[in-house]
């Protein structure tokens, strides 16, 4: 699309990703037409009691629902599709275009949700160009990212084209050979960028990101010492990561048990698409594998986050059915704790530890990296595109302030961003960027039952209980304010120091004492 | 007392700090006599709905009250001495020994207890040799740690010398100028020791600790960077860096307020005994502050770890009563996150930033270091002490692990040493060391309330109402089973998609259904 002076502004709307790591989901809206740009969820946090999934406000979206022209996702990673089955039962979207990995991925949540055919799933390969409504050009530039099949995209409007980075880091030697797509960054940075929107998630770390690559020796190093049983844990969704934990596998004629569904249903995805590459006979079910000498077995397993119904974590319970930890084996944590599960993560090799197992684990050993740019990336990013304006965004309050700082550092002015939080309405046009008003924002919380949502009153009648317990008492009264039998009286989660039997007498004597002073008063309430 | 070949062998049993950083507690016991060495708290972690506080199980010295010949304070953290006030309502200890700063703090929390009458308080200073029953002669040895006045002990013992490090790192340029007493820790390598007890917190750290003076020239350089006021929270523990803190105040000109009780009792105390020196015109009340100029200003404040109801928390929450923060002020945190604590921490750093304030945070400021020693720091206590057996202590299940691997590259063999839990009762003689049976140990919970105990099935029914929510019906049935009025019906943190009139509604249906099929079953089981 040729770009010209429009008077109209383009909006961008971001409703989750900003203030914190976690459901991305961003609207571009021109004129009538308005676009989605990825739609993740996040984990809940201390206090949220009973909840699964947390999700953004959509309400905004709901209620222009006849505007959405179609979605974008950038990858396939929980936090930028993970959202997408819960509000297509809200609202339909006409098209969504993703790289194939992430549609795979996609195509069985809409499944299993039953709302597969309010959308349609359109798979795009690096350079392709789409084309959404009237105003909309979005083309895909391959990036490299933590997630095979990732992308940065260039949206072209009618005032100019915005860059959105997606999650990303510049791995010069990725693990499948996909390249950094440098080239049409540097294209557009060449011929104009109005403005750029990038992954700040790093922002508050020095230096470039390693490439995925440096893992490779020191997880062989790791592997050549053990004697015994393997297992590995890494995030589900590192695709590069357990490409090379079953290269490695292979080296050291282990074979592969997959353990947890999660990690099951990416390989599956990944190796259908090429991403990862390896013969069939070097997996084999837990039930076979426990034929095989120790020495010959690998154990790839989710839970590298200590969470608590995920396979490692059941081991370290001794509450696995077919898995029990034994003096030789080596568990390797191929994964740091994200900040919030840092002591579920400890706490779990702990306890693989006092069973037996050698662990190896922590930020010495390198067998970790991140799957996102620090401030160099960050910094290549930003001279690469030479943007007239920029938006930090991915990224909590402090690393969109950080990033800001980078920006400034590459020569874009200070007054030519803005740290905006979830719901702002972020007006672009071709010689300004300011907030203009605010959309409903916020966070909707699914139940762990799956019934429903949980509202702010509900979490705070949770949490009081939890605090301090609750006592009911159920008495029938007669009409002259006397007690017609023994009141019931249940206590759950009360400390005390005195008995529950004494605080059932207590209650009673209470009760009559009451009522025999202030019946009348009670009466009349009933009157 | 002359070393003499004992029969009998010595009993160590810790009953806290082991498998956990926090409430270190210990027992020595030889024939009739029993000393403690420390008795710490710890606090609540996630699902501890309600606790206020965290204390290791004390049955097993309950049931040996008549034993206790006196206890034996390393130094003033709440994790050597928050329990003791706890426990001296349970049983007496006949003498406290400790350090001035130690006993002046804990002298203030028996009072506040009530329980200042139940124990006799001595202070020690360094190179003090203190008689507990027959049995035990206990040597303070002074260290360096965060704290200032702090001891490692060295306890004669009728089988040999036990060295237990209390907390420490080497700190060879300590702020109080009171340097570690290397000379007779060397002097009882030489002699020969027949057990180290040593602190395992860093021990999954390489390298030395860094001296507590490191932290000067990167404050110096923060505060020289400020303009308006400055606020600066540290651990309230932390003499040494407060010391360095009103230094700099003073150096840059600037009055300080101190905001936050527990550094205001710290900072009296540490000022009294000369362990921080300053004028008192170097401090003023927050309300006359208020007339300086803002360059003039400091604020020293609790809140380095995010905890709710401190007073940087509730700044950047906006409720505290008096100090709301404005453009131009600076915040540092000379102090890392614990882990636990790092969401609580990031979160408070954001909130302030979006007031407007910019915040120092951060591990590559320099402007924090460990009170702990590292792995080098502990091979050098190995080194001068050359122990025959070797204990880890004050450390979760990996660090103690790790210590154990260090102590053996120091040439100390793996077979004379143990890792042991809390409650383990560790047999030590003249030639063997070895795990000999469990004391009853465990945790008690302390309600926040501080009505009671909070017992398992207590914290199970609070989880399981914080995860389901409540509902409760009381209804009045006639002897015929039919309802005598509308049942009363309460819904307390239950998700559902329905409203609550309906589910009162479908509730009394159901109920009356119910009762209808089954009364006849019901009433019998009355009958
Ligand atoms: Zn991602
Ligand atoms: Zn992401
Ligand atoms: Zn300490
Ligand atoms: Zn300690």
């Amino acid at each position: 699309m040729a770009k010209k002076e429009g008077n109209t502004a383009l909006k961008i709307i971001p409703l989750g990703g900003l203030h914190e790591i976690g459901k991305n989901t961003c609207v571009f809206e021109y004129e009538d037409e308005m676009i989605l740009l990825d739609a993740g969820l996040a984990f809940p946090t201390d206090g949220m009691h009973g909840v699964n999934i947390v999700l953004p406000d959509m309400s905004y979206v709901r209620e222009n629902r006849h505007k959405i022209k179609g979605m974008v996702v950038t990858h396939g990673h929980e936090d930028h599709i993970g959202g997408i089955a819960f509000h297509l039962k809200q609202f339909e979207i006409p098209v969504i275009h993703g790289p194939r990995l992430a549609m795979a991925m996609l195509e069985g949540k809409l499944e299993e949700a039953g709302v597969r055919d309010r959308t349609e799933l359109k798979t795009v390969l690096p350079r392709d160009i789409v084309r959404i409504g009237k105003h909309f050009l979005v083309e895909y530039i391959r990036n490299t990212h933590s997630m095979a099949d990732s992308f940065t995209v260039a949206i072209h409007t009618p005032i100019g084209v915005v860059i959105h980075t997606g999650d990303f880091k510049f791995d010069h030697t990725p693990v499948d050979g996909e390249s950094f797509d440098l080239q049409r960054l540097a294209e557009h940075g060449e011929k104009g960028v109005l403005c750029l929107m990038s992954d700040s998630t790093n922002s508050e770390v020095p230096g470039f990101t390693p490439s995925e690559r440096s893992v490779y020796p020191n997880l062989d190093r790791v592997f050549s010492q053990a004697d015994g049983r393997l297992f590995v844990t890494t995030f589900a969704s590192s695709v590069h990561r357990i490409n090379i934990i079953l290269q490695l596998a292979k080296k050291h004629r282990r074979t592969v048990s997959i353990v947890g569904r999660s990690m099951l249903n990416l390989i599956a995805h990944a190796r259908n698409l090429g991403y990862i590459k390896c013969e069939d006979d070097l997996f084999q079910p837990l039930n076979s594998i426990r034929n095989l000498p120790d020495k010959d077995v690998l154990i790839l397993t989710t839970g590298s986050q200590g969470e608590p119904m995920s396979a490692l974590t059941r081991i370290s319970n001794k509450q696995h059915p077919h898995i029990k930890i034994r003096e030789g084996d080596t568990v390797v944590f191929s994964a740091n704790p994200i900040p919030g599960n840092t002591i579920a993560v400890v706490n779990t090799i702990d306890r693989l530890m006092m069973q037996g197992a050698k662990v190896v684990y922590g930020r010495h050993q390198g067998i970790h990296v991140s799957g996102h740019g620090c401030q160099e990336d960050q910094k290549l990013m930003l001279a690469l595109t030479r943007p007239k304006f920029f938006l930090p965004i991915h990224g909590e309050h402090r690393m969109l302030i950080k990033h800001s700082e980078t920006a400034q550092k590459i020569g874009v002015p200070a007054e030519n961003m803005v740290i905006i939080n979830n719901g702002n309405i972020v007006e672009l046009t071709t010689n300004s960027i300011k907030v203009a008003g605010k959309v409903e924002s916020g966070i909707e919380l699914v139940d762990t039952s799956g019934s429903g949502m949980v509202s702010d009153r509900v979490l705070q009648e949770r949490q009081r209980m939890a605090e301090e317990g609750l006592v009911t008492i159920a008495a029938a009264i007669d009409w002259n304010g006397k007690l017609l039998a023994k009141p019931e009286i249940h206590v759950r989660g009360v400390v005390t120091t005195i008995e529950r039997s004494l605080i059932q007498k207590r209650i009673k004597q209470r009760i009559e004492e009451i009522l025999g002073m202030r019946w009348p008063e009670f009466f009349q309430q009933f009157d």
